[in-house]
């Protein structure tokens, strides 16, 4: 049976290639998508989620936006990773598509109220400020979730500042609720997503698919590739989100560790960093997990596959 | 014209004031009144706002309950002041009225965008969690609301630390986002509250009301003033929520400064605390104020019209 | 007996008149002048306490440098408070005094451990680092000191921030820790001290004792006046540092409150905020208290009459 | 020609080890061993390292005592590991040696003003309280040193809390004054210690040599390995301090990576934490580095041959 999930996002140029492999797969049945400010604002990766899906053929699953700025800091967006638009690179279409009419803090509460205990799976691929106030708005959500597994933070890896990563940084009290609420939650982070390196080997082999989905991701992996490596150095990119997606449709893809999670909110250097304590073997009611190492096949195969399995879409 | 208000509250003692304040005064329309957690759990201080309606038969008012807690910080409530129930003291009775179906933060963004522009003051007197969430699911309200004319803080005064008072410091988050966004606000603090004592004369003007509201009101001071004393050293317990609604009645009741103010969210001795800046004159674009001075006599001649307005309403 | 102090400033004008204040009055007992980093840098405002040594020819007391910068935060002058030279105005005379040769935390941990407990009281008016230092390289100091009266800080007023005076926030950990010592502490902060403003009345006063000292402190007071004026918008400048002078002198120039103070390190708005916490009454074990009224005739006669002492000494 | 070293310390069971490793290699020549409170109080701390003295028969090396306490916080010491005299296991002789009369800072600040720039290399590898006040009191000490190589911090592990080591934590604000200092500064933290672990066969290694000074060794190794396992799980005791000397004595026992360091004062979690930031290579002018990967073999080779050089002290 395949897994449910809402994919809450920003994409976003990884965004986008998450939306794929969750559209792709067959193990994964996508209810929704929603959007928050984060790599761009929220007018714009609303745009992109809607271009996604007319690029993708999805149909039959409400996109609705979300929350405009974070809780409690100032917008920060992504412009030197993800260009103005924030999926710089390919041209988007316009999308016919209309947007659910709901908040998608309403639209991501309704789903899950909606639906049997222990069915959905949440997938923040973005800044946690959506998922916060739902969680906010209606308590009840937290015992219904079956776990949340988000791309975002790091244990011994930072990008935005030494020791944040960009979803966690952008809105650290938003991250601070979605951490220490009692859902099973596995941090997909940094220290993960730095292996999923889009190299020349994974260009070939998407390019190989030679569809206009494909074809989209490799200019979104050009894009990637060229302010990747500007901005940090990066001789190949990392392509986070669709890790998150990836460990829903088969946790062997990666390895992970139990561990207590929480959320600094209020260091000078440390503001927004994922704090693991390793020091000891996690407790046994301990509820969080981290990402250790990626199997790098297996995550590849699963992209090419979707994309493969996505095909041609009718436009 | 009467000047319409959402009352958003935790009843406990002085909330419930407030409420009979809002309700008795012809200047005022009570538009809705929303629930938080607060001096204590939303179970129960929604259940004392129904029983504030049954005593003052308040009808044709929506009532709604909003967040069981703050957003980041974790529940805390004040039995020492409010009892067990919230607003120990009287006998409270069963309420038959309904609450609205809705949750407060949705009543609230849609009472104020289907009014005009301007039209409606929200009255918080509560921790400040369902007025945070609701700028933030929809920002819109912000530029629509009239005014936000709040009970909490203190410029130079705090009760729940040396530094800060329990409805800010309950949830500095929720306040740091009330605090910080463009709609002009009133802090009504305990630099003024705190003037707003519960003397024996006072006592006396409201027994000889002799209805079962004033009896009502009598049995909520004679519990406050011995919490108050016990736990403050205060020798006539300070009526905090009412001063609120009574500026919104007659800004003449107290004078204001206006200030910029914030609200502090990292300190060891200082979270909280609502920090004014008084060493210049505000900027012209400024849109915060404090009270500073209260009109004693022409406060409790507010509260005492409005309970003998009130009558004895039928049940 | 006249009492026994060390003070320990960064001229500084209103450090000057301090000094003037300490050196002409006969109740008080000059043992050591030493420097800090603060309104200027340790070079200038050393210089600058020799031009004072100079002009009102104290001799017999030795001066020494001290700590050229703060404990953990990077160095803040007030070139626009004090001018370049830290004492901007009057022309400085150039001394022929020479420092004494050890470090001045070495000096105030001498003279007190050479002296009887009890005898000594230190006056620091400026930033906190020598005192802390001497503090915690000699513990010893702490219980044979007598007390300290500093100038610094404020209750409820601050200049270099909303919540903080320079004093304190130049160097808060030094303040925290001289400020959670056993030693009895008086803090004069800017409640206090924003009552000693040099009116014309004032001014004309000490233009009549027509000295080389009273002119020199004429000086200090018009250029004080004009950036008092433009940097903080005050008509009349305040007159700091004599203030703590003047407490040790005749304590009835000021009314005081028993209150715990301590000193915040952590906030984004309140870092070096002094906070004292009068929400009830001071516990019998409280050893600080805080300068709230200020008795200006006296204040004003003392430095009159000091000026007068002082005379026109022998150069 | 051998390095001078000042070793800072607070004996506790691997400080001892690093004493006899400083002293028992000709490449190191000891200069002065200060002490400063840390793994227990200044007085027993003092007392084990004469103790130390006395069994390793080091004569002509002046000891001081310094700190009795960190700078801003209060005492925290480490029964739990070190036991209640900080160095408990062995029987400790009493010493007949006599302190420096100088206090630790003084000591510090004389020995390197005495010698040639670049040629005092500082050693510490307790809390930092002594070295920071030595450069606050001495400025030029940090342009004299050739550089520190302490133990403390880790940048991927904690032991005191989940991001923070012991040596930082007791005093941040002492370790932020030193890790902000100009000079080259090696940290060689938790993440090289945890290699140097006192397996059977380092024991072995150990009492083979069959002296006082390693039987010394070995009932110190003994202790330490049970309150390692029983407070932190470890099957083999970490022997921190010395680590830090071998490096000084041959660079090669370990590898280093350059990087900014800081140290976090503010955190909820993290206080105390040792932020490196890898994320892009050091600038050249980055002064900083830490330690990565130690060369077991070298270094336990170069215990081994510290205490056979010692061989049995005349006492």
């Amino acid at each position: 049976m395949p897994r449910k999930i809402i994919l809450d996002c920003d994409p976003g140029h990884d965004d986008a290639i998450a939306i794929l492999l969750a559209h792709g797969n067959a193990q994964i049945e996508l209810l929704a998508v929603t959007t928050v400010v984060g790599n761009q604002t929220l007018d714009k990766v609303t745009r992109n989620a809607l271009a996604v899906a007319e690029i993708a053929g999805i149909v039959g699953v409400p996109f609705a936006a979300g929350c405009p700025r974070p809780l409690v800091r100032t917008i920060e967006v992504a412009p030197d990773i993800h260009g103005e638009s924030g999926m710089d690179g390919p041209e988007l279409p316009e999308s016919t598509r209309e947007l659910d009419g709901r908040h998608a803090v309403d639209l991501i509460i309704d789903t899950i109220m909606a639906s049997e205990p222990g069915e959905i799976t949440l997938v923040p691929t973005g800044g946690l400020t959506n998922i916060a106030l739902a969680a906010r708005k209606e308590p009840r959500i937290v015992s219904r979730v079956r776990e949340v597994v988000l791309m975002g933070g790091g244990f011994h890896v930072g990008n935005w500042s030494a020791t944040a990563e960009f979803n966690i940084i952008i809105d650290p009290e938003a991250a601070h609720i979605v951490f220490n609420e009692s859902w099973p939650l596995t941090m997909v982070g940094l220290d993960l997503t730095h292996q999923a390196l889009a190299t020349p080997d994974v260009r070939a082999r998407i390019d190989a698919i030679d569809t206009t989905p494909s074809r989209f991701v490799g200019e979104l992996l050009d894009f990637f590739a060229s302010t990747y490596l500007e901005a940090q150095g990066f001789a190949h990119p990392p392509v986070h989100d669709p890790c998150a997606v990836a460990y829903v449709i088969d946790p062997s893809v990666m390895t992970v560790r139990k561990t207590p999670l929480d959320v600094e909110l209020a260091g000078t250097l440390t503001l927004g960093m994922t704090v693991a304590d390793f020091r000891s073997p996690a407790p046994d009611d301990c509820t969080t997990q981290v990402a250790v190492d990626l199997d790098t096949d297996k995550f590849w195969a699963l992209i090419e596959d979707a994309l493969r399995r996505i095909g041609e879409p009718a436009r």
